[in-house]
């Protein structure tokens, strides 16, 4: 769904990615991280969707906050495993939320 | 597929949204769109996922390319029809992306 994210400014992690083909135990361990991050400091919401491409937008407080995730140690196992079976290539953009609004 | 956007920094459009049911025209527009966007002084790129949840990410040079963009007539058009007709609900966030990194 929609993130409902706080008054600017705030962080956006945007994740691109091409996958291998099959599981390969993608699923678990993506569901795995969702709920991991949630429980994360300064973790606002995600947002998702995949067809060829797939899209994952993470947004959280500060970049501190970002850093602190992509070092937890289960995480740092999935972003290895994720580069050894699951994605044939990636893109992350960190970026700053400087203005936002909705219909 | 992934966006090939250059060196930091650059901006990028996160438009999130969920849509009303049917296609009413939706499609020719959004092809419509994308087509024009590439046109526009300042595009990059863009990158688009909808599983429920739709998200488009455009990366583009300046802010001011985003300004242009948003005022372009005939886009105008397309934001009016898509708030009458192909969305129920969307968010739009403007960002400048400070790090990037691939895999």
């Amino acid at each position: 769904m929609i993130a409902e994210t706080p008054e600017i400014p705030y962080y956006a992690v945007i994740f691109t990615s091409l996958r291998t083909d099959g599981d390969n135990g993608y699923g678990a361990m993506a569901d795995e991280m969702d709920e991991l991050a949630k429980q994360q400091p300064g973790y606002l919401g995600i947002e998702s969707a995949r067809n060829e491409l797939g899209i994952t937008i993470s947004y959280w407080r500060s970049l501190d906050d970002i850093k602190n995730w992509k070092a937890n140690t289960r995480h740092l196992v999935a972003q290895k495993t994720g580069r050894d079976k699951w994605y044939e290539h990636y893109k992350v953009r960190i970026c700053k939320v400087e203005r936002d609004y909705e219909f």
